[in-house]
């Protein structure tokens, strides 16, 4: 698994370490061409669907029943490492060739599957794969999803070779009877304290918006305080108040940032007249998080009306955060024991959170060195990537049993 | 003279109606002749200092007093208008060619004066001219400036064809009794309130910095808000409290800006590590200003210790400003009436800031529509000019008798 994941990391468009996979670019497609390769050389059914998502199957004894999936995605940002969703996809096929060799035989069948384009890098949108699988996402994306070159979704695909319908990757409820995604943690929580595992009970999801307030320009000497309609002290009181709000929540899941905050005309002796910022706010119960941004709602017209400056916002996106199913977190609990593990939560975005949509989806995480993801130097150990598979292996078991 | 604004705003490197003029650029050069020919048809003795500065002097009946000056700069930043600063070089002379033909002789000698670089845009530092004259610069600032492409002040100079001593450049205090400055306003206080013409009797000066603040990145979703110590969030707190501090010196005078901030590494779902801002605060009274400056150190300190950032603020310029010369405010209002005028204090930096170091100075302002300035849309009527000619005209007269 070691080699086979270094092996994975070769195709990029980057010198390694640095790893850089975009969706359906020549390296993820020679990626891809070697992971089906590999699944075929232990036995299982591959199939892809019409946005690339790869499943392939160990058929059960009953094949007819709900199967129970696993895997995540190899995608990888612009200068990203080599653990990021990978452990996930290949880990799953290598449970299930030592579920193989240990002469088990699943009741039903186990797929690992390979989603298409978690990352947003190409079509602006994380998860593509498995909000298609759900249904979050429409078929009309293939014409509304655009990259930076101007393609289409439905002509990316198409050079690429997936021709078929986006109607028809939606996934009914009956396909899965459970899913199960081990990923790095991408957090410091389980190193710090020293935890091989961590059992994933619920996903955060973000609310995120994009931003912008006109307010007036003018000489930083000429015009007077009072007289000011300064758009970047209104910006400031907003990302202020997103702080008050997710801090008085109540809970420390509520998470809000504001990421990006651009200033205009941004010189030194000119009052600012624009800004465009975003804001990301975050938590794993959806009733709470919309609480926060009410709140917020309400400091935005406040700030507006007081400072008399123009606020819009539009929605990037606001998936529900999910609870994970209590059966498939059970298995997982009982499959790490008797190792040291701990419930924990996900606060990144992950293809379970719409897989969740339908079946019954949980997460395993192991941990990574200094809660490092996104860069060239993530990394996990062997022995934690081991600790994970013989783990996720032995749920498999279990659920498909 | 408004011919002669037009032709003057033909030397440009950009096409009208924008103007740009960066100082000692060919467009500059070529503006600089035209105006020494123009001094000379008008019969003034022209000479020009180390630096570019170029002075035009009608010769009085008793040459050996100190001369009454006048004057401003041609200098223009990129895609700006054609009246900032023109206005009193060439309203100057012409207020000069009037009292010509009206057949007065002056007693004291009348001097044109027009500064090198009013415009920070080469040398990073505004009024470099007049600072020098003023010796609020030393000559030492010949090989510490350096423009863009990373040649010095003396370079430039020397390519110019000024190739005296910066030393050279600085006048006595006894080479001039008064000194005025034609201007437009650049604020919009004037054109609203209908009045003609402003009698400035204080100018600003700002106290700005280049600050920076160093917090600790991490994933927007990962990082709890107790464990976080945002750098933007910091920033966002201590423009307020620019803003706060400025407001409560108890006058509309003191004013404060921030007008850059760029933040690090500025995506959606990273929490800010970094900040550069920038701030400008000014006032017409040094200790108001200071005082303000203190209020904003000490919300720096309680700021940095609360959130755990680094704040390091690095001083751009805190010149002082300066109350305008009673006499020679005294002999504007006089010229003013019957005209309806108003007292006004000047929020911007002018070369007169730096020029009531060495002599009685105050300045004369005109409207300008909607408070407009560098811009191409920058405008001032021919009849608000010729008003402002017109009493400055009987200024010098009244200082030069």
């Amino acid at each position: 698994l070691t080699s086979e994941l270094d092996t994975l990391a070769t195709f990029s468009d980057t010198p390694a370490p640095a790893v850089t996979r975009i969706v359906f670019s020549e390296a993820d497609r020679a990626a891809r061409q070697w992971f089906k390769n590999l699944c075929a050389a232990a036995n299982l059914t591959v199939r892809e669907d019409a946005v690339g998502n790869t499943f392939a199957r160990w058929i059960g004894s009953e094949p007819h029943l709900p199967a129970v999936g696993t895997g995540s995605h190899i995608d990888a940002i612009p200068h990203s490492g080599k653990y990021d969703g990978t452990v996930g996809v290949l880990g799953g096929l290598e449970a299930i060739r030592a579920l193989q060799q240990s002469g088990f035989q699943p009741r039903r069948s186990i797929e690992v599957l390979m989603f298409t384009a978690e990352e947003p890098t190409r079509f602006g949108i994380g998860c593509l794969g498995s909000r298609l699988i759900s249904g979050v996402l429409d078929a009309g994306a293939d014409e509304r999803l655009r990259d930076k070159q101007g393609s289409t979704l439905a002509q990316v695909r198409a050079e690429t070779g997936f021709t078929g319908s986006l109607d028809d990757v939606r996934l009914p409820s009956t396909y899965y009877d459970a899913f199960v995604e081990l990923h790095i943690e991408q957090g410091p929580l389980l190193e710090r304290d020293k935890i091989p595992l961590g059992v994933v009970n619920a996903i955060a999801a973000p609310a995120s918006a994009r931003i912008t307030i006109e307010g007036e320009g003018g000489h930083a000497g000429a015009v007077l305080m009072p007289h000011r309609r300064d758009a970047f002290l209104a910006a400031c009181e907003l990302s202020l108040a997103i702080e008050r709000a997710v801090k008085s929540t109540g809970s420390t899941d509520t998470v809000g940032t504001v990421g990006i905050c651009e200033v205009f005309p941004g010189a030194i002796n000119s009052i600012p007249s624009r800004v465009n910022m975003t804001s990301d706010v975050r938590d794993t119960d959806l009733a709470r998080r919309d609480r926060a941004l009410l709140q917020i709602d309400e400091a935005t017209r406040e700030i507006a009306a007081r400072r008399g400056v123009v606020i819009t916002s539009e929605t990037i996106n606001a998936d529900a955060p999910c609870v994970c199913a209590p059966r498939v977190v059970e298995a997982l609990r009982t499959a790490c024991s008797p190792l040291v593990f701990q419930d924990m939560v996900s606060r990144a975005y992950h293809d379970s959170l719409f897989m969740s949509r339908i079946t019954q989806a949980a997460m395993l995480f192991i941990p990574c060195r200094g809660g490092v993801s996104h860069r060239p130097d993530e990394y996990s150990s062997p022995e934690s990537i081991a600790t994970g598979v013989a783990v996720l292996a032995q749920t498999l078991k279990t659920l498909a049993s």
